[in-house]
């Protein structure tokens, strides 16, 4: 089968054997995929990751290794990462944090970026009628802002800003005015900040943020490692910042802030895949106006090309026929 | 009077006005005072802080201005902070975090180290009888390491680690131990890791510490930027780091472990009163063995430099006359 492989280099191959799913394994053939900042940090190296790339999907279940098969021939997405079940935390329901885990397309795991691939059937959700491909394969970086609602409670009187115009600053604010706060979306480019403001947030140039201005909740979503100095000059005394930035290399920070003002900072990772599939079938986030371009799998190169561009927000890779 | 002032360098004077209480302040006679590591600290500058130093003390309350005189001839500690008593976080009681407080001895307000001393009625708090003034004097210390039980739940299976085998490294082992936690105190010298475990504290040094183990809540207490990749490193997922030092300088940190292990990173300051208070009555944390070495207010010289020496614990002031 077809595959975006990254081995070293970033490439597309045919020669890849179609997968075999394990005993409560699905087997998936996938519809629509899209491309994250971490494939991007993936093809300069993060992790050390070998293998068929991509872990944002939808697809069609084709088959079940030695189960029921409730789910064959459902539209499903899919949380990315698989447990051992057996230590600690996978009982208590923290797969994700599994020292043993696999992550599709990003630890020990093959990914989306290919005709089929499998999955636990486990990490399945079927996507409501109504909702399309397009649509709902933005589930798993929504998760990834629902998840802030999991961790941090947030009151609607709570002020709360999201530092990062990025896809994953934007879905963020538009996650968090759903509970009601005033939430507030900074970043550095207009025509990204207009998507959160077109649905409602307000929206403000960083450089305009005043400076004695104190927020409840700062949510850290640049990607830079610079802000987190930021986002603690913009946190009240006893407020919280919630760190959503994975800046995988060391820079200089002065974390006496935290200490003065006793600031929480919750580290936010992966989240739950139910509330975000709700949010988008109920058409609460409209994630559309994200979708930068769409490329089938053939223009891998293309596709990763358009991604790394500056004023790029997502682009799928369309693996429907016809 | 007698007083250890900083003008940019560390003086005694004897040429210092008695201070006069304001209305709703208490006129006291300090008794023992003790040296801290921030007073270390603002002989190097830190805050620019300029005046009489100190904020551990013991005193007796010689007048109330304009007030009943509830607390005349009373022994006394007091907390350190002084808020507006006007703005949300006075109203919220968080004066500590009010942003125009001064703070004896640190921050635009005339300290302990000095014969006599004003502060607000309502910061002080009698010291039971049977207390010693050598005890008394580590309430403020010891209310920082109760800060922590305010600030974090902790559970009586919860593995606790204490990095830092300092004053304040000490103090929150002996505190965390009362809530029936599994605590370890984690430090580089085998003698100041003797007095926790004189007290039923399992102690280690650092380097013995296993590579992979884990921890549900690690109390960062070293006073070294360093040690902040550390405690990530000992942490489990979705645990606690608690953070104690105040390092005014920046240091290169990769905050990537806190969003894949989804840790919360709790800045902790100044603590309540009452419960140190309390703890040092009923005799559930013995302070004694911290007390390095006393000295009468004219040795000024000689108690900082004790107090400047690398195995020094606490260096008192004994201003007690007779």
């Amino acid at each position: 089968m077809q595959a975006i492989v990254f081995d070293g280099r970033l490439k597309l191959t045919g020669g890849r054997p179609r997968p075999v799913p394990a005993r409560g394994e699905a087997l998936i053939r996938v519809t629509m995929a899209g491309i994250c900042n971490t494939d991007m940090e993936i093809t300069k190296g993060y992790l050390g990751f070998r293998g068929i790339m991509g872990h944002e999907f939808t697809g069609v279940v084709e088959a079940e290794g030695g189960r029921s098969g409730r789910l064959v021939g459902k539209r499903v997405v899919g949380e990315i990462n698989c447990g051992c079940g057996a230590c600690d935390l996978c009982l208590a329901g923290l797969e994700k944090h599994c020292p043993h885990r696999t992550t599709i397309g990003i630890l020990g795991r093959d990914g989306a970026f290919a005709e089929h691939m499998t999955l636990p059937v486990g990490n399945l959700y079927e996507i409501p009628e109504g909702l399309s491909d397009e649509e709902a394969v933005f589930t798993e970086p929504l998760a990834a802002a629902f998840e802030i609602l999991e961790q941090v409670r947030i009151g609607t009187s709570d002020r709360v800003l999201v530092l990062g115009d990025g896809k994953l600053g934007i879905l963020c604010a538009l996650v968090l005015r759903l509970t009601g706060a005033r939430v507030t979306l900074a970043g550095k480019h207009p025509a990204k900040l207009g998507i959160a403001r077109d649905q409602g947030v307000p929206v403000t140039l960083t450089k305009d943020l005043p400076a004695g201005g104190k927020h409840d909740v700062v949510v850290e979503a640049t990607g830079s490692a610079g802000a987190f100095e930021t986002a603690m000059m913009l946190t009240r005394p006893r407020g919280v910042i919630v760190l959503k930035s994975t800046v995988a290399h060391g820079t200089p920070i002065n974390l006496a802030p935290l200490v003065i003002d006793e600031i929480t900072v919750v580290g936010s990772r992966c989240g739950p895949f139910k509330p975000a599939l709700k949010a988008l079938a109920r058409g609460l986030v409209d994630v559309r106006p994200l979708i930068s371009a769409v490329f089938p799998l053939e223009d891998a190169k293309k596709a990763f090309a358009a991604a790394g561009k500056r004023n790029t927000l997502k682009v799928l890779l369309d693996l429907r026929k016809g």
